[in-house]
């Protein structure tokens, strides 16, 4: 995504200052044709032609200025894209159910941030990943996508504990180490839920001033192929604290051993009386022009004082054939098990309690 | 729309491959203050700021990326505009009218897409017309605007049969044909309405898991000054499918005639029991750096088993001064005709059954 | 904002006529930690990320071609951003508080027009600002950004009567004198309501198919240090017009008295029975890389019989430290007194009638 900017002309006076500054408009348009299926009575499969199986597809502006002095200003302005039937996603204003927007329009749901850059490292205000988020999103071969292939099965909103927060927050200041430490990396981050002081849960006394307050942590350290973080976030609700921790790694190993790349992730949450406990494992294996990738996860719900542990595994393997760097071709097959009363489905099936749910889906993605 | 691209530096290692990769940005911004009447007792006049009255608003994204060996790669966002008021038109995720989205809002409506072209012609995923529609949008001398020249009268969603797959369809997979097949040119296009298989018509047990997908072609010949094309298209629908098919034919004489292009459409289609017929003719003369065009079409409802079959005519004349190949004034002066309990107005007029509506409009239209 | 533009190539054979021809992307991305608090029995407090502190941030979409002979043509689309969250503003579609769009959604609310420039001045077709917000926004040191500084009191739909024309007018016809008349400038206005001829006030057999019709003008002078313009609009409701005229000034002192620059406006406005008066006072001085700024403004409301007039002050103190031209960090002071009964607050907070609320803000504006 960070190949092509604009050539920009300064109109006024351009000063020496400015001439490292740029504009970048830049996107991913991804489209696959998907087939799910579920198992069981009552069931359901479904052909569609979905986004995001390779990359989340999506739309943004960024800039930086250099302000001289080490000192940097940047903006970043992105927004999901479902290409498949041309419309966005909705953005989340205050980090509680209460403030999602309308299904399908447009905003700069993906990250809309302001930031200083310097020495210090960087300060960052406005709407962005939560750092626990970072680990779910780089450990897994199929990264975060809309398709078949990314691990659903613990992620917010999908198989995970629901949560406005599980992937991004609005309203935040995040501050990132700089990147010359040795290889260690971290960030911070404080999001507000902006509710006034005299707030309470509708329907309670209980004060929920602090609903959606979010602060999360994340640090981890990158030299030669290894790379491992650790991460944790807290976003407050009166109704429940939502908790997240987990740990990444990956390692590639090099030309001798075909330049093969294994990632793992272990999971943990909770919201209120209600447990998840996740876990992945993958790998990432260029061939030619191409990559071979797949990867095996589980997930265990364990609510407080219920009789069983709902529990979900996931397997995927896919191809991806690059026809350049910024194109390419690819095909995912996943199945989803389940166990204990679990009935999570792949995107577009439905799927009984205890029976599997398979998929295949052939796509393209190209980056601009 | 094609005239103007951004200059592209590469900020990785540019190789030779991506010399003729570009990202445009691109659109049309088209207002007119109109005024059209009704007659009879009830009958509305109105007099407003429109759109889109020379050419449809617009806003889109595009580029091509070189991948060497006859293929490339590409991509297309675009948004439709109501420039009057600063919103957009929202699209419709499922080609069923349960997935439109909220008026006003912002979305690619217009054309949302990735592709693959090579020899063998191209492969585009995503949202696009149907091929059915580029008959109605190419022979008519005014184009698709949202103006009160274009021919609403059979246009679905104004004066034809109402279908979310009138003019575009979310969901699909397209082929064209290549390019150099001696003037033959064509397309076809499957798109989803990608309900599950479980899905049923609400407040019935018959099975809607089909509803919304369309099938469409379009076969064309295109050789000096003369252009034909037929298309057809079926929309399935448990509460009935919409079938349409048109023949458009323009031919454009030489300078001794002034270099005047007469246009032609026939045009039939069906949903359930009611069927539908229209015809357009039309002709755009060139007059120093403007253009006279004006057109004639007809179109009948034909319900199964009404006594009568409401008839709507309708005349548009209209003249385009071009102070630039991008940038036009222009004037346009129309007239709706109804008989047997017809009552199309023009936009913003009402009239009465079987009585006239008239309209005129003055505009600029600036392209970028 | 008008520091950056793209390159342009011409795809296909580019004329010296558009040699002067551009497209330009730009925005503002402005986001502050705000603390807001009121006093008394049942007041609120609240610390949120918010945007616009200290400009409205935005992100647009603009062009000129050169068509010739002193002529241009030109586009411009802006859309207001809340990038604290990522979402966007709905934009009113006739001047109607029935035309209000979804509140987040993503549109060009802020400026959505095409023009035609020339020795004649330039004509203007779209959604615009009004005439008469000009000296709101030109004259009050802290501008019309979103943050506590700006003088809320007497904006439309915060402290002042509220309406959908208080800032903006879609369907309209602008009209602005050429730049050449010896300092003097000037503008006027036509917006449209849209109501068809049959409409009526709902609820009422009283006409409305004026409502929300808008006639504005401005004049001005503006030479040396020296700026003066005398505003006026007004907009038919058959709830009762909305009436308002302003008085705006300027001067700006010489480099011997430190360039200090000294503003001031008057501001009466009514809607049907009620009226408002409003002023400020306000200065400017630059100190080194930053600017000082100050205001006080003050605002009654007039509610025919009321035995009170609501009346309420607001003073505010700013600091911008400017670390480029397009780059700053600022923090501003400001409160908000109420009298006879009034109970405005800063934006967040909550205050009891004829109490005061305070707030403070910190932030960092990017120009791109």
């Amino acid at each position: 995504m960070k190949k092509f900017v604009f050539a920009l002309a300064s109109a006024g006076a351009a000063g020496a200052a400015l001439a490292q500054s740029s504009v970048t408009l830049f996107g991913v348009v991804d489209a696959a044709v998907s087939y799910t299926r579920g198992s069981g009575d009552g069931s359901a499969h479904k052909t569609q032609l979905t986004n995001s199986g390779n990359m989340f597809s999506r739309i943004g502006f960024r800039g930086t200025e250099d302000l001289g002095g080490g000192l940097s200003a940047g903006f970043w302005l992105e927004a999901g894209l479902q290409n498949d039937n041309g419309t966005g996603f909705p953005s989340n204003t205050n980090n509680q159910t209460s403030g999602n927007g309308t299904p399908g329009v447009l905003s700069f749901n993906r990250r809309s941030t302001v930031s200083l850059s310097g020495p210090f490292g960087e300060f960052r205000l406005g709407r962005d990943y939560v750092p626990a988020f970072w680990n779910t999103a780089i450990f897994d071969p199929f990264g975060t996508g809309g398709g078949i292939g990314a691990n659903q099965i613990y992620f917010s909103g999908l198989g995970g504990l629901p949560a406005p927060t599980g992937t991004r927050a609005s309203n935040s200041v995040g501050y990132f180490l700089p990147g010359n430490l040795g290889g260690f990396y971290g960030q911070a981050m404080y999001a507000m839920g902006e509710n006034d002081s005299n707030s309470v849960l509708p329907g309670t006394l209980r004060s929920n001033r602090r609903d959606g307050s979010h602060v999360g942590f994340r640090f981890g350290y990158l030299q030669g192929g290894f790379n491992i973080a650790l991460a944790t976030g807290k976003t407050r609700y009166a109704s429940g604290d939502l908790r997240v921790t987990n740990l990444g790694a990956s390692y590639t190993f090099g030309p001798s051993l075909m330049s093969l790349k294994l990632t793992g992730e272990l999971y943990t949450e909770s919201k209120g009386s209600t447990d998840g406990k996740g876990a992945l494992i993958g790998f990432q294996l260029p061939v030619g022009p191409g990559e071979i990738k797949g990867s095996y996860a589980r997930y265990r719900l364990e609510p407080a004082g219920a009789p069983m542990k709902p529990t979900t595994s996931k397997f995927a393997i896919g191809y991806v054939h690059n026809l350049s760097k910024r194109t390419a071709l690819y095909a995912t097959f996943a199945r989803i098990g389940n166990r204990n009363g679990a009935a999570q489905a792949l995107a577009g099936a439905i799927t009984m309690p205890n029976r599997a749910s398979t998929g295949t889906e052939f796509g393209m993605r190209h980056i601009f």
